[in-house]
């Protein structure tokens, strides 16, 4: 039954050797673009562009970096809720989301940026955008994972996840030319299904060996809402920072903050409603108000107007609380998808909401049409990308926990261990307290 | 003696209903401005306004995402302080504000941005960072009730704190010509009087009942830590967030810096000496540091000099420190006010100490006076709309919590529980940890 | 054995002599430039600048906050980790910080910025940035100081630190005309053989009596991945906030992200080879995973390539992490320093890296020994002025803690105590556990 999970070889393996086939092939193909090279000034001058402000770096830097932290601390840090589980979750996002970068720029440089003279990707701060979006879609699969696999897994799971997003991203919007700015359908969507269907294959039928570590304790629920409300605030900047500049970045702005809002109002009702005595739930709290912002990814940038983004809000809130109260244990025990952080209720319904606001709301009916085929390849590419790397990971070669030993950092991780003689110096220390021997 | 405090028809009906009202009304009366509008580009035209970059949203939009997280992270960490009412302070700081906001978009926007012609208020990124100013004049109020009030009470207090913050700040700043860029006046002395006045009404005689509750653990300290440094970091970017273009948001920025650092002197400087072996007090660091940004929100676009801000943010951070360590306790004793958080010292005294230096400050006596006069509608707003809404939060249906259970997460929130199991299992961990009996 | 801890006096008094004295400097010395005076307008005027746009305010104001962010929050969680000095660690950060960023402004804008008609110093955003680069530095020494020192010796640390900075940084920026945009010299190797040489001083020959105190708990640890993930997330910006407008920033960001991105897959793959087990350990992830972003400090401009700094990201996370696993046990043994959050693995050795990367892609035989010369000079500030300092902090009259005390916010901190009461009423809570009868 004990499972191997020494990770000695294998890890630093894996990191190696991609960290070394990164550089190489940043070596080949990876440049400077016209705005971030020294050939600035004469670009410049040749386009008779009367000031440096008009480098894309100052219209998309500031949006830029509230992505970096959404990526970093947002996602990482609403991963900390288990009680034994905070080193893995915001430690392991840090790792493969610094690996995942990498490889968007080139998957992304190669389907969207190849220079044709050249055969080079040229680079400027969009592209660092794209590449922590393209990672966003990684992390939310993860989610379904979390403290069930091995980070040789997860650096598996991103390298595929990587590639297939980078795929659909271009069947999406170069093929079928479909709006999606905050990535309703091509990030969470994606990743969604792509982390569900991994969890499914996975499936670990004696999970509940572990189910004295799947839950949180007081303060690792406060880490949580770092995660949270670091999502919660940028994702208005998500939403816009890859949107028209001018009014395009403006307008997605006010729908994503609006929707935001609204989310939140509905989360709080339906968690107290569910209730006996209309105590709220902090999984709740911590997840379904971010829904608005999922769902408000497609349509952010249209004219959807204030009143249209909170009814987006409106419903997506409820729905995504309705999903934890009742599809999660449902998916659980009859479709034996065991979702760890809820992703289905925080990414996959939000994001087929905002696919089909976007469907609904682009102007025309032939784009609407192909909102909609967009809607279906993103789910199409997150189930069947999910079922094959989900066979990938069941190879027994990966080092992942014994059902038992799910959900705790000791596996992977040096651990702190209480010392006793400090504790006997200091028998009133609030964190190192002790259990009354019956 | 026991309370009602099941909220479970209470807060999702309250949640609903005004949800649902807000897309009614934003149905009615929100639409896009000519910045956030597709016809940004025939105004770009008409204007003969030569790049995007002339947008507002580009002046405005990194000053926004900082007050932003002021406003959710930086009020809801330092609300974390309290070691059972971390859920509570974070959870519905979060709630208010993101009901507040949109109420204050409405009220706002009839006070000051109703389009004569169509009667619609159109709304853009400058709209955003007032509601979030508006809003925090609700959730400085919500610091003198930490842990004593239910959420339901919350909304009546931002509902009616955000319709009177309206009406005081069309009177200061569209009667009066004041100026409170920073809200000196406008938020902190309105919100703080506002709150105190609430907390003085509602006044709890027994309240020692919960005595147990109301001090901090280490690391709920260090969770509080968090929302100081945001405030403290981003309140540059809150008192130059509206300010004129150009000079006027680069001096308020450096006005701020500077009044905020000089506090900081301060505080330190106090707390050690106000206790018998030195030690510093983490309630002053958490609070009083941050007096020099409330302070300097008046004439932080004012000429006011590098050393001039220093000097106030001097001041302040000696009074703010004092106030915490002897009016609280005399303002608890013999005014009957109970002030969870200290409001008093970190917004009321330094709002009242920015509002005079305004007045000193502002060229030409005329304009000081009218300061002046602002100076103490902001006040009068506080008192008489604090002791009205007081009222109505006296009224025995909104589930509020005993005296005994004050301070407890325990009551609105599912707490998690410790697992007996998880502990006998690893008699080691740090957080759950037993002394082995001698 | 036992020594006077009692700050009482001391660090009022260094606060307030220190405070009035900026004061009083900064009335006679310092004034707006002419970009955040209300002469702007003339200014723009005068110059023919179309937009107040071109205000530099709007260059560089996102990466100043950025960068301000790093200086309290990140570094001062960084220093969290401990389990029982998480509030000396990010309260003094706090202090000295604060402290510092005006000292800076006066001794920087001494050398940098003296206006020869009026002998003012003009101060704008750009002064903003650098008063927090110069304070980095002093902040990384305290890194090599944490829970040794007094607050007031870490005031006098900070007051020479930044003296000594201003210096150097002179002579290494004016004098030598060598780049160093992000510091790699000038910030983080002066500041780490600043620190090291006075713990060198400070030496504790019986620092094991409080070893019980030198690790961290599970929660403290997570606290430090927020110091951790904040640099990391803004040290593109940390490195571009200087740089060229236009061209420069842009490729100064692009090339600090790679080499980030590139030391955490490094830093992962040494750390779990170090073990046995394979397991990972949070001393390497929470602060190698950084050793990227200060070796890009002094080519972050230049035209080094992505894969440059892939590979400049990919050596610097491997020297790194073997610095913790051999160097600082082999340093603290055998040179007798002793250094709490092993600033010799994070700034001297990355940073001695930079500016030998910086020096051999500078353009030209004759840049590169310039640079190189500068590094020299950086160094041996940091030695020398090391020296100097920490003779005075050796003297007996600071404060400084016993061995047996050091790492214990008890000394000087009122650390919350655990109420017994509450503990005896929710015997099953998970944070405060109770204590056994005796």
């Amino acid at each position: 039954m004990a499972k191997n999970t020494n990770i000695r070889i294998s890890l630093p393996a894996v990191c190696f050797v991609w960290q070394i086939a990164m550089i190489i092939l940043f070596g080949v193909f990876i440049r400077y673009d016209e705005e971030s090279d020294t050939h600035w000034i004469e670009h410049r001058r040749k386009k008779n562009i009367s000031t440096n402000l008009e480098n894309d770096f100052y219209y998309r830097y500031p949006s830029f970096q509230d992505v970096h932290v959404m990526i970093f601390v947002g996602f990482g840090f609403l991963m900390t809720f288990l009680k034994r589980y905070s080193f893995g979750g915001v430690g392991f996002n840090f790792l493969i989301a610094a690996f995942g970068i990498q490889w968007a720029l080139l998957m992304q440089g190669w389907f969207h940026h190849l220079d044709e003279h050249d055969w080079k990707i040229k680079i400027g701060v969009e592209n660092l955008i794209n590449a922590d979006f393209c990672v966003a879609s990684c992390l939310i699969a993860y989610g379904a994972c979390l403290g069930k696999v091995s980070p040789v897994q997860l650096m598996v799971l991103t390298l595929f996840g990587v590639t297939l997003f980078a795929v659909e991203e271009y069947i999406i919007l170069e093929l079928l030319h479909a709006k999606d700015a905050g990535g309703s359908m091509v990030i969470h969507t994606f990743g969604a299904y792509y982390g569900l269907t991994i969890s499914w294959v996975l499936y670990r039928p004696l999970l509940s060996q572990s189910k004295h570590l799947q839950g949180s304790v007081y303060h690792s629920d406060v880490f949580a809402m770092i995660g949270t409300l670091f999502l919660w605030m940028y994702w208005p900047s998500f939403n816009s920072a890859i949107a028209d500049h001018g009014d395009g970045q403006h307008r997605a702005v006010i729908n994503t903050y609006l929707a935001l809002a609204s989310s939140v109002l509905t989360t709080f009702a339906i968690s107290s409603i569910s209730q006996n005595n209309g105590k709220l739930d902090m999984v709740h709290i911590q997840n379904a108000t971010l829904a608005g912002g999922v769902a408000m990814g497609t349509a952010s940038e249209f004219m959807i107007t204030p009143y249209g983004s909170l009814i987006v809000g409106f419903c997506s809130g409820i729905v995504s609380t309705f999903g934890y109260l009742f599809l999660t244990p449902f998916m659980e025990k009859t479709l034996k998808i065991q979702d760890t952080c809820g992703i289905h209720n925080l990414h996959a319904m939000p994001g087929v909401i905002g696919g089909i606001v976007g469907a609904i709301t682009a102007k025309g009916k032939l784009c609407g049409g192909y909102q909609a085929a967009a809607l279906f390849v993103a789910i199409a590419f997150g189930l069947v990308g999910g079922a094959l790397v989900g066979g990938i990971l069941k190879l027994p070669i990966w080092g992942d926990p014994a059902d038992v030993n799910c959900f705790d950092d000791d596996v992977y991780w040096e651990v702190p261990e209480e010392d006793e003689n400090f504790l006997s110096r200091h028998p009133n220390m609030n964190h190192a307290t002790s259990i009354p021997d019956v």
